[in-house]
């Protein structure tokens, strides 16, 4: 059974104290993804379930891929042999199992996959600790080119850019949008979901399928807001500017800093604000 | 060291790209906070680290309790024998984990924790088996009163109501907020953080503490979308109605549809949506 990215409900709805009775209503579909990694060497390998992500069905290899590799538990893309949906017993959750092969020389490091990066760390349980965990799982982390820029002018406009183009909002007004544009603004792909995090993991998948690592010369614009979870993730991935709608989370300001990672939040017509890096950002004054 | 709610940073603000130059922003404070478990018989009692979310400092020990209870790991308030920040040998970070000893008699049901309640099911993942696997763990879940209702005209006044006691909102515009209210719009109860997860848990928590479960005649009201997961922690506590300033996802919808779960949605002046049991809400026609 294939899923689709939105459905249609019957629902009530109220205008000014009065039912207009029986309306539609298309929903952001959510389902649960399971992620299941097959690893090891030829005479032995191994299958296991590495997560379980509420998601919105679609681009599910890349998610499955992306989230594989923003959680450190893989490094490259050429770690993996194949990424499919499993065949499972029961026919109605074909599409929501996924099944990555590892290439048998690849050691998955799954001990990271346990709680992120949080518990990783010696000092225990801090944002600085969570910050100094990441720097140790990845490649790419802190590579941000120091020389890439973006006209204000062109910031502003990525909005409409974004918003034109995300066609499942548009319908449910309810999924999460990430995206990556050129510093002339120009779109260059758009990955969307129930779950911010699940839209950007579908992202870096994609990017890591177009050899786009470490993505260095283009913009992250994110619809919401800007949490540490997503700021790692655009960390590993060596992203040097994240521009969101929403605003960002003290510690999400706290790892771009440490990053040199240009953060902008609440960008909006004529206006937004740069929380750190500003370098990166070309401004008439 | 206790942590505050937000703070501020500098920021560079642009408008209409001319830099406003030093100026600055209060941003929600994100930490990590660790939630340990002891429990077992008074001659062998053991700890552990049961989860790591990403939160707003503050209410740490409802946000623990409530988190122990909609995920299934307790099943009452009495279960809780303390709950405290713990002692732990970097400073830093006291604030950053909670202590929860339950009583000498109680068995969490640790298996739960796992992934919520996803891999529960002998089904495998679908959403059908995510939402039969709550019913098997929850004393409340289905147990909405069947005859609370509240009249339209009220429900167009609590996101009014919600926003006016906002305050860390208002400050930082990065915060999901979870309120309950009484059906003729007086607001009971309200939390914030920068998960919405973490604002509903911590709304639970401070609910059971209160000895309000289930929370059968109040209406809950969400500042942001609707997932699978925070109906999921509704159903947990009982609650009959949920409104929410945004849209609910495909599975939100499934699963108040099967406990019998009031869902509104798109909660906005003089409108709203209604998506499952239409009749617990008042209307001139």
């Amino acid at each position: 059974m294939l899923i689709d990215a939105s459905y249609t409900v019957p629902i009530t709805k109220v205008t000014q104290g009065v039912d207009d009775a029986c309306a539609d209503d298309a929903v952001a579909t959510e389902e649960p993804l399971e992620i299941r990694l097959t690893y090891g060497p030829v005479h032995n390998r191994q299958t296991q379930n590495v997560a379980v992500t509420m998601r919105t069905p679609g681009h599910d290899a890349e998610l499955a891929v992306g989230f594989l590799f923003t959680e450190g538990i893989i490094k490259n893309q050429e770690d993996v042999l194949t990424a499919q949906h499993a065949f499972i017993a029961c026919a109605e959750n074909r599409e929501n199992v996924i099944s990555i092969e590892l290439q048998p020389y690849v050691v998955p490091s799954l001990g990271k996959a346990d709680r992120n990066f949080y518990t990783t760390s010696s000092c225990g349980v801090c944002g600085k600790s969570s910050i100094s965990a990441i720097r140790t799982v990845s490649a790419y982390a802190g590579t941000s080119a120091h020389e890439f820029s973006i006209e204000a002018d062109t910031l502003y406009q990525l909005p409409y850019t974004l918003r034109h183009h995300q066609e499942v909002f548009d319908s449910t007004g309810g999924l999460h949008a990430s995206a990556l544009f050129t510093s002339d603004g120009q779109l260059l792909e758009l990955r969307e979901d129930v779950g911010r995090h699940n839209a950007l993991d579908k992202l870096i998948g994609a990017s890591l399928n177009k050899k786009w690592l470490p993505i260095a010369d283009k913009v992250l614009l994110l619809s919401g807001r800007i949490s540490f979870e997503l700021v790692q993730k655009a960390a590993m991935a060596g992203i040097s500017i994240i521009a969101a709608i929403g605003a960002p989370s003290s510690l999400a300001v706290q790892l771009a800093q440490d990053f040199n990672i240009t953060l902008v939040g609440f960008l909006r017509q004529q206006r937004f604000n740069i929380y750190t890096a500003a370098h990166r950002i070309k401004t008439a004054l």
